[in-house]
């Protein structure tokens, strides 16, 4: 059994643990029943053998698959991972809804999607990048009472994602410590506002309203400040075609947007400008987990 | 020359200052070149003579075309007003959007939607009310630097509205101050991650998702309990069919939106608890201002 989970950039600025998109850089995983438990692991992380012994997939899907089986079958689990550790790249979400996808696949009982993000949010309290990492696409998401409720839509492949990845990360738990704990009202309706306009933009297909929607009051500042090079990463971006540049999650990774017929400009500018930072260019992905017998 | 513009319900819950819909509720105004002003006033607010002397539309129009125009030329103003006055449905987003219009129209200046907008936000600097007035449908908007930018959408014809219009208004001075200066995150969140999701219900037509999206932690409660009665209203209409039933701008008005088939019943129903306020059920406006010579 083959499953594989898109990387996904969340908050999109304004968008605070509510708006998320999938980018076609996916982390992949074969399962196979063998005699003794064993684990391969290549790509991202493949250097941290800590990685190897204290897997939060296999512990994810121990949890969930000691439920549904009495079998004391054991697993060989092939990793080949793409998607960019603690970068704000959503990793770890990644892993949990592939661990909890895998353990129903694997005992062929169905899982739907909303319930498998409703498992997920017992590891991962906000929506914003599950969401995506299940549905594809852009996904605006809020929790009533222990489940998601969404929406989707499809992002055209006229559009790339450039996205920056600095060469250390920002701490999630740190970043978000940052964050006042009170705003005033000016500041939250300004959120409130751009990112319902953001979200009419990606509903709607109205890119040229990305640059003004994506803006935020609420925490890119104080994340950036943690970094102060990113403040130049998204101006540069945004002088260089892109349609829209945020902050990947809590970051560290800047997320940026662009016509295909811009995006090469772009990545040669920010490569000229940053040549300690990663820059990927990539398809958006539409189609979220992808589980296959 | 005719000018007709439509009531608008703004918030919408959780999309303070963002959110906003055009109802089919129209004032209407005819001008005519006369030898001297003079003013005629029907419907509502017609049993306030102070109105017609002290008349904000004329004031608004005066202000715009004597720098239009060097004439003299006075006119009669017939007015045919059926939006509610001080109840929170736009009546004076109205009369602004339509006196602007009117200035420029009479003179045959061309007037772009963008820039009647942006013209409008001088006299009313919250951009959910205007916009619907002026695009019909449902908008979302927000202001940089004074311009509105704003996307908007069809409501379809499937779906009525039922508004709920107390005896008393609340004023909306006095309703914006009892509002926190301040919001802790989690309330900000809350409203940024709901705005969200309902104006993608909006775009998306999925009104399935109406209910959960259009909560509000913002203002809703603090100017509710100006008038309690408020929240029995919002219990009675969720219960009897409303898609969704928020505050309608500051108040004192409620707005429900409802499938076709199930508006009678609601109108019954609100009548029966309520029988002290008004009750009208109208369709929803795609047109917005509509400008006839």
């Amino acid at each position: 059994m083959k499953i594989s989970v898109p990387a996904t950039s969340a908050n999109l600025g304004p968008g605070f643990d509510t708006l998320g998109l999938a980018l076609n850089i996916r982390n992949e995983v074969v399962i196979k029943p063998a005699k003794f438990h064993s684990v391969s692991l290549k790509g991202e992380g493949s250097n941290n053998p800590k990685l190897k012994d204290n897997n939060m997939f296999i512990s994810t899907f121990n949890d969930f698959h000691q439920n549904l089986s009495s079998n004391k079958q054991q697993y060989r689990f092939e990793f080949q991972n793409s998607v960019p550790l603690s970068r704000g790249l959503g990793s770890s979400s990644a892993v949990i809804i592939s661990a909890i996808a895998s353990a129903y696949a694997i005992e062929g009982i169905e899982l739907h999607d909303k319930k498998l993000l409703n498992l997920a949010l017992s590891y991962e309290s906000h929506p914003d990048n599950i969401t995506p990492a299940v549905m594809g696409g852009f996904t605006v998401a809020t929790i009533h009472e222990n489940e998601v409720y969404f929406i989707r839509k499809d992002i055209p492949n006229t559009l790339k994602a450039v996205v920056v990845i600095p060469n250390r990360p920002i701490s999630t738990n740190l970043s978000r410590k940052t964050l006042p704990y009170k705003y005033s009202k000016e500041d939250a309706i300004f959120n409130i506002s751009h990112s319902s306009l953001l979200t009419a933009a990606f509903m709607s297909e109205d890119w040229r309203m990305l640059k003004k929607a994506s803006k935020d009051r609420f925490h890119q500042y104080y994340r950036m400040k943690q970094m102060p090079e990113l403040f130049a990463v998204q101006k540069v971006a945004l002088r260089n075609g892109a349609l829209m540049s945020t902050l990947s999650g809590s970051g560290s990774t800047f997320f940026n947007m662009v016509y295909n017929k811009d995006a090469s400009r772009l990545v040669k500018k920010l490569e000229e400008n940053f040549p300690h930072f990663r820059i990927l260019v990539c398809d958006f992905d539409n189609n979220g987990i992808i589980v296959e017998d």
